[in-house]
């Protein structure tokens, strides 16, 4: 992890989750939020394939493990004040469960 | 709040922070990822500008109340379990107090 910034590393190796969103790196659409723990992270820095902390399973999560919809690691970032992690990724086969290429694809009926 | 798909507003009714990301309504950038609760949230659908809360602070910020750079709202999307928001906006000025347009300007180096 040395390549990290200290302050993210601090972060995520205290136990902290950070949010983590994942957007096609071609078109820049937003795919999906999940979380990051330290073993997550690492695991996504070491693979280039997304893994993320599942908080319902309360387990490692790679995406697409079960659906065959990995999302391929060409970027990642992170925000300015450390609590963010920023994806960019190539989408096999859809993002969300719905079979929705996003899973935002609810919309607000603003007046 | 009538308009609001009730698994969004149940979450909110019940105090929870839900994360919310800002993405240019053009280019589609991600500009930065903020909290919502529900006063934030109703603000923002209400103003079409966007309204946060902030957790550091304890308290209802509407982006660009100090820095003028604030944030027009465009669309809002939720996801597909509820639990994240997406607002598609026209930023005025930048998004980072840095400085820079977005928030995500911290590159994690791959190996």
């Amino acid at each position: 992890m040395a390549e990290i910034a200290s302050t993210i590393s601090q972060r995520l190796e205290s136990g902290e989750l950070i949010a983590a969103i994942a957007q096609d790196f071609e078109t820049n659409e937003v795919l999906m939020l999940a979380w990051m723990n330290l073993e997550s992270f690492s695991k996504s820095v070491e693979s280039k394939q997304a893994t993320y902390w599942s908080r319902s399973r309360d387990s490692l999560w790679r995406k697409g493990e079960s659906s065959g919809n990995f999302q391929e690691i060409q970027a990642i970032y992170y925000d300015c004040d450390s609590d963010a992690i920023l994806l960019k990724v190539k989408q096999i086969g859809v993002a969300c469960h719905t079979g929705e290429r996003s899973c935002f694809h609810n919309l607000v009926e603003l007046t």
